[in-house]
């Protein structure tokens, strides 16, 4: 039998709770790696030189071969089987479904949430300045804009984001909405689809769901059921 | 025999030039499908309805199969084995390798590229006014924050971005870069590997790369030789 992978993760990142979650869905054994990134643990040079050369997480070593970048090693894992084909479709039509999304998000749902949350929550805790009205405005409309995609066009029709059960897409694109939750925004409110889709998530995933968000609940100030 | 796929692409958009290389080294037969993004063909209702529900190019019609996102297209046409297995490996840790650029570059190379070409020539030309050189310098260190890692990072003692020989990487990273050509700037004065990198891209990729970069070359005022 070969060694677990090791799995360096965060799960204060968007990206670390969605592998997380997922692994542990898939009931893959992982040997656990936390990297404390509020510490700086990943800007160190022996972290670039022996855990990961983007500094970043999450990444995972399995057996000496590095991977880095969410995507790329759920797809990896997916190739060795560890990771059941109802939450990452093997047949090529099915997954490139899930792909579309998983490649969508990175510029648009991704890249807009984080940028709210940073903007509203982690740069005044990290500058002891806050926003301007208007700059929170704009990240806000921006923001809004994809997540009109998201209750529009992906959830047009469907329960879940590429179909009619639970994929890997639904798990990605949730732990990108919850974040902003810590920058006291509640998604639920103007998007109705939104509200009732998270929930179903949230249901498919628990207990690791609440597990993976435990410290984005505790920073929101709000329990799971205080909005879901 | 079935239809050839419909290919929906504007040369202007880096993932559509990217696609058009890859497919005609691939020999994959295509139906031309030219969207003139400057005239905003890709905004009616009838795009959306017909073409993709999410306006943009590039997106393909494979028999009915809508399709968007340019690397979940490569990868369905991979798994359909339209693409050569040395443009994108077949084997899971050669692939999750090619994957793991694929998946950074969104919001690294590619956001902050595309960027800095927006900021220095889309939206002058747009809006008639001209952006602070404050405001260019702030896009241009972002940009060449990820610059610094293709240098020192994707391409350190290798000839390409992800082994000894070219892969879709290379093509979308290169076809990223050329895009900054247009807003006057030369990646090749501070960055001699991506320099020597991109000449054997283009030459492994060429005629197709010159064709795809043909309108890049005019807006630049530069033919390919007078910077490679």
């Amino acid at each position: 039998m070969s060694a677990p992978i090791r799995y360096y993760y965060d799960l204060m990142s968007q990206p670390s709770r969605a592998l997380f979650i997922i692994f542990r869905l898939s009931n893959m054994p992982f040997e656990d790696c936390v990297v404390a990134l509020r510490n700086g643990e990943h800007l160190t040079e022996d972290f670039k030189k022996e855990i990961n050369r983007f500094q970043r997480v999450p990444c995972i070593h399995d057996n000496g071969y590095k991977l880095a970048e969410s995507v790329a090693i759920l797809r990896y894992l997916s190739a060795k089987g560890k990771i059941p084909e109802h939450l990452y479709p093997k047949y090529f039509v099915d997954q490139s479904r899930v792909d579309e999304f998983l490649e969508w998000q990175h510029m648009s749902l991704r890249l807009t949430c984080a940028m709210y949350f940073r903007t509203v929550w982690l740069e005044p805790l990290l500058t002891g300045r806050t926003p301007s009205e208007a700059k929170i405005e704009t990240f806000r409309m921006q923001m809004e804009r994809n997540l009109d995609v998201v209750e529009e066009v992906w959830l047009e029709g469907k329960d879940f984001l590429t179909g009619s059960s639970l994929t890997v897409a639904d798990i990605f694109a949730a732990c990108e909405i919850e974040q902003t939750r810590m920058a006291d925004y509640d998604v639920r409110i103007k998007y109705p689809k939104i509200r009732a889709w998270l929930k179903r998530v949230r249901q498919s995933c628990n207990p690791y769901y609440d597990v993976a968000h435990e410290f984005v609940y505790k920073i929101s100030g709000t329990g799971p059921q205080a909005k879901l």
